[in-house]
C-alpha cells in the first residue's frame, strides 16, 4: 500500500496483504497499518489497484469496510478478481468499483491518474503515472519487461517513453529482483519446459500454482490441447478465478476441455491434467493435503507427474521442499523450478530495472516493493545510472517523502507497521501475545494448583498439569516427584502466610526444580485454590 | 551417520547432528536414532569420522557416551575438532581417538578402511574405501572436486581412479547439489570477491561464517595481510577452533595479526577485521546479537562492512535475510552471496558428481547426504551415466541395503528416525509434546479455575488466566464477561453434580464462547478447586 497526498486529497495505491513470517505465530495474515488514513478518512478520495495478486488486493475487504464511500479504480481483470473477493465477503454492494482500461486515465481531485500496461505474471497489470501540482510521478507497479508475454501484450514502452519525455519528478519502482543480474526470462519459456513434462508423463499431470496465476492456467490449457488431455481444477479460489476469467475473455479454454474433478479422477490417468493450489506448501492447500494423504478425493498415485509451477516466496522454502519430498515418497515424479524451467519470476531483474529508469529519467528515485536489502540493491543500480545518491530515498514501509518546488525530503518513519489478522479479530494481537506464543512454542507451560487446609497448610502435594514441556503421560512418576518436592518446600506454611506468598514460593521452587532436572524454562503458573 | 555391518562387525561412519526444522519447536538439535546400534553394542567396532563439520561430528558426545569402548578414527584436523568438542563436554578422557593421515588405512575386524583426500570447505576431509568380504565399497564423504583449493591440496584423483580400477561394488556419494548443473566454483574465487570488499571498505570489515570454516579464516587472514588489517575473533567456538588449528599448523596467521576483541574495538576502524559467528542468523550468535543491538561489546557502526560468507542452509533463509535487513537498518553495508561471490558451496555439482561416478564405475549406486529430492536428482544423473535403474537404491535415513554374491537388495526403512535434544534431556520429547508446542504457538491457552461452595454451587465466576490467546491486560473486561457467561451456564450446579461433570461443562461452555467471539481455538484447561 502506498499513498499520495496533496492539499488534503489522498489517493491510495494497492491494498495488499502479507503472508505471516514464521515468527508471527498463529497469525492468519498481515495487513498494512493504515491508521494515518483512518485519521484522515474524509480526505481519502480513491483506492487504485494495479493488479489482482494477493499482495495487492488481499486487504481490500478491510479497506472497503473502513472507507465505505471511497471508489475503487482498476483494470477489468483486476476488478473481476476484486469482485470475486468482495462477493465472498458479502461486501460487493458496499463499494463503487470503476473499471478503467489498461491505457485509461481519470481525474481524482488534484491528481490526473494515467494507467499504462506493464507485463507481470497476471494479465491487465498496470503502472501508474500521476500528474500532481508538484509534478509528474510514476509508479512502476509490479513489472517485468517480457517481450513475449503469454497474452501477447507487451509493456507499453511508448507510453513509458512519453511519460519520460514529459519530465518525471520521481519514479517509484519494483525492487523484488534488484539483486539479480540480467533479464528475467519470458513467461513463454515455461511453455517449452511444460511441454517436455507433458510429453514424458506416463500418467496424470498435476500442476500446482497460485490461484491467481491465470497465465499459467492458459499455458497448461494450450498444452492440454496439444496432448489431448482434459483439465480439472482443484481448490475453490482457483475454480472461482478461472470461471471469472473465462467469462471475461481472459482465459481461452477450448469447449469440453474442463471437466469436473470427480469425473477426472475416474478417467484414464494419461488423459487428465489437474490444476491445483499448493505451490507454497500451504498447510490447507490441495497439494499439501494430497502429499499428507489427507485430501478427501485426490491421492498421489504412482505414475503421477506433479509440477510445482511457482516461485518460492521467501520464507516458504522449508514447507515447499517438505511437500516436494513427501510427494516423492508417495511415488510421484516431481518437477520443480530447481530442475526444470517450469516457473519464471514475474518481476524485473537488474537490466530491466535499469532500462525503466533510463526510459523514465526521473529526478528522484524511490525503490519500492521489496525487503530493505532489495531496496538497497535497487538504489545502487540507480546510482550506477547517474542518479545522485542525494536524490535516492530508501525507506521502509511508513516512511514519507515530501516534494516541493522540485525538491524532495525524506521524513522519519511513521509509527505503526503491521496489523495482524487472527481469526475474527483484526489488530488485537500485538507483540506481547506473539512473545507468549513464541515462548510457549519453545518451552510449553506448567500449571500447579495448590490447595490449602483451614489451618493454611497444603492439603496435598500440588497438582501439576503441563503441555509442551515433557510428555505428561510418559512422565507421571517424574511429575509426582516434582510435586512432592515442591510440597516439601512449603511444609512450614501456616494460615499466617498469605496465598500470594505461597504462590511466589511455590512458583520459585518449581522453576528451580524444572531447570535443574530438564534445563528448560516453561512458563509456570501457580494457582492457590 | 551410516553404518556397515558384516558378520556381527559394525563400523559407523560419521556422527553428525541436524539443526531442527522450524516445526521442531524448542528443540536444541537433532541426533540420529541409533537404537539399532545400541541393541548391538558389542558388535560396534569403530567410529570413523570423515571431517569436522557439525553435521558429521555434532552428535559425537552422545555417541562416545553410548559406546564408551569404541575407538574413533579420523584425520588430524578432524581429531582436533573432535577433541575441542569432547574437552568442553568433559568426555575427552573417556575415548580413544586414533589419528589417521588423509591417505592412511587401517583394519577393523573384516573391514580394511582406506582414507583418500577429498576437497570440501574444511581441510583434512576424506572419502573412505572399505574392502569387505562382500566387495569394495566407496563412500565419497562430503566433497567437491576443487582444482585450486585454499590449502593447495586437491582431491586424490589417483587414489580414486585406483579404487575404481580395483572394481567397486557400490558407491555412496554426496547428493547435496545434485539439482545444480555444472561445476561448483573453487574456494579460491571467494578470495577475489573478498579482496574487492576489503579494498572498498571505509571502516571495519566484519566477516560472518561458520565456526568450523577454517579455510575462510585463512583467506581473510591472507587479505588482512595485504591491507594491513588486524584480525579479532568473536564467538567462543570460533576462537577455540582457530587456536587449535593454528597450533596444529592448519592455519597460518602472521605473528601479531590476531588481536583481542576488546582491543580491536578501540582501534581505528579501517585497521580492523572481525571474524564472527552468525552467518545463519542463529539467535544467540554474535552477528544476530549485534544486529539486534544486544551484544555486550560489539555494536554495528555506520561505515561497517559486514560480509555474510556462508551458504544458506535450507530453512534458514528467513532468519538470515532478517539479519541482513537489520544490519542495513543499523547503517552497515552488507555483502552477501546474492550480490557478490563471498561464498561458494562446499559440495559437488552435477558435473563433479558425474566425474566421480565415472572414475569409480561402481556396480551399484546409492546417493546419500541430501533430502529425498536431491537423492532422486542424483539417481537420475547415475542413470544418465548408464547405471541401470535396478542397480540404484534411493532410500531415506534408516533404509538398509544388503550385498551378497555381487547382488544387492534394499529393505524396508527401519523404525525410528530422529532423536530430539532439548536442554538436558535426550529423546524424551516426541511427537505429542511437539504437537502441543505447535498448538500453543498458534493459539495459546486458557486456564479457568472453578471454586465450589460447600453446597456445590460456584462460589464466584471462574478465574480465567491466559497466554497467547488475547492480551490479558488489554482484554480484562472481555475476559470478565466470558467468565460471567461461563458462570451463568453453571448456575444450576449442585453438590449432586461431580467435579468432573462441572469441569466438562465449563470447558465446553468456554470453548464455545471463545470460538464465537474470536474464531480461535486455544487449549482450554479447567481446574475445579
Amino acid at each position: 500500500m502506498m499513498m499520495f497526498e496533496y492539499d488534503k486529497n489522498i489517493i491510495v495505491i494497492d491494498s495488499g496483504l502479507m503472508f505471516p513470517a514464521s515468527d508471527m505465530h498463529g497469525i492468519d495474515y498481515v495487513i498494512p497499518d493504515y491508521q494515518y488514513l483512518k485519521d484522515r478518512i474524509d480526505q481519502v478520495k480513491a483506492i487504485i489497484i494495479t493488479h489482482g495478486h494477493e499482495d495487492h488486493i488481499g486487504a481490500i475487504e478491510h479497506v472497503v469496510t473502513d472507507f465505505p464511500n471511497v471508489p475503487v479504480y482498476a483494470t477489468p481483470l483486476t476488478c473481476g478478481l476484486i469482485e470475486v473477493k468482495l462477493r465472498s465477503a458479502k461486501l460487493l454492494d458496499k463499494v463503487t468499483i470503476n473499471t478503467v482500461p489498461t491505457n485509461g486515465s481519470f481525474q481524482v481531485g488534484p491528481f490526473k491518474v494515467e494507467f499504462f500496461r506493464m507485463c507481470h505474471s497476471i494479465p491487465d497489470n498496470v503502472g501508474v503515472g500521476i500528474t500532481t501540482p508538484a509534478g509528474l510521478v510514476v509508479h512502476s507497479g509490479d513489472f517485468k519487461l517480457d517481450q513475449t508475454p503469454v497474452d501477447g501484450k507487451p509493456s507499453d514502452f511508448a507510453k513509458i517513453a512519453e511519460l519520460g519525455n514529459r519530465g518525471v519528478l520521481a519514479l517509484f519502482s519494483d525492487s523484488t529482483n534488484a539483486e539479480t543480474p540480467g533479464f528475467t526470462p519470458s513467461e513463454r519459456e515455461i511453455e517449452h519446459a511444460l511441454e517436455l513434462v507433458f510429453r514424458d508423463a506416463p500418467g496424470r499431470v498435476i500442476v500446482a500454482t497460485f490461484a491467481s496465476l491465470l497465465s499459467r492456467v492458459q499455458q497448461v490449457a494450450n498444452i492440454c490441447e496439444i496432448y489431448g488431455r482434459k483439465m480439472a481444477v482443484a481448490g475453490t479460489s482457483m475454480v472461482d478465478n478461472i470461471k471469472m476469467a473465462q467469462k471475461m475473455g481472459y482465459l481461452k479454454i477450448p469447449d469440453g476441455m474442463l471437466v469436473k474433478l470427480e469425473d477426472a479422477i475416474k478417467m484414464k490417468p494419461s488423459d487428465v491434467t489437474i490444476m491445483a493450489t499448493g505451490s507454497q506448501g500451504e498447510p490447507s492447500s490441495v497439494l499439501t493435503r494430497m502429499a499428507k494423504g489427507r485430501h478427501p478425493t485426490l491421492n498421489v498415485e504412482i505414475g503421477d507427474t506433479i509440477v510445482m509451477s511457482a516461485n518460492v516466496i521467501p520464507g516458504n522454502e522449508e514447507s515447499i521442499f517438505r511437500t516436494v519430498n513427501r510427494l516423492f515418497q508417495c511415488g510421484a515424479n516431481v518437477v520443480y523450478p530447481a530442475i526444470a524451467r517450469v516457473h519464471v519470476s514475474g518481476h524485473a531483474c537488474q537490466e530491466e530495472q535499469k532500462l525503466l529508469i533510463n526510459l523514465i529519467r526521473p529526478k528522484f528515485f524511490i525503490p519500492v516493493h521489496g525487503e530493505l536489502r532489495m531496496l538497497k540493491a535497487h538504489s545502487r543500480l540507480a546510482r550506477d545510472l547517474g542518479i545522485p545518491a542525494s536524490n535516492i530515498f530508501v525507506g521502509e514501509n511508513g516512511t514519507p517523502v515530501e516534494f516541493q518546488d522540485g525538491n524532495a525530503r525524506q521524513f522519519e518513519r511513521l509509527k505503526g507497521g503491521w496489523v495482524f489478522v487472527d481469526g475474527r479479530r483484526v489488530g488485537d494481537i500485538g507483540p506481547v501475545v506473539i512473545r507468549d506464543r513464541e515462548m510457549l512454542s519453545r518451552e510449553g507451560f506448567i500449571m500447579q494448583v495448590i490447595r490449602r487446609n483451614n489451618d493454611g497448610a497444603l492439603s496435598e502435594d500440588p497438582e501439576i498439569i503441563t503441555r509442551g514441556w515433557v510428555h505428561m503421560k510418559d512422565s507421571q512418576e517424574f511429575i509426582l516427584q516434582l510435586a512432592e518436592s515442591v510440597g516439601k518446600t512449603l511444609a512450614d506454611v501456616t494460615a499466617a502466610i498469605s496465598d500470594d506468598v505461597v504462590k511466589t514460593r511455590a512458583t520459585e521452587a518449581l522453576a528451580r526444580l524444572v531447570s535443574q532436572e530438564t534445563k528448560r524454562k516453561p512458563l509456570i503458573i501457580t494457582v492457590v485454590a
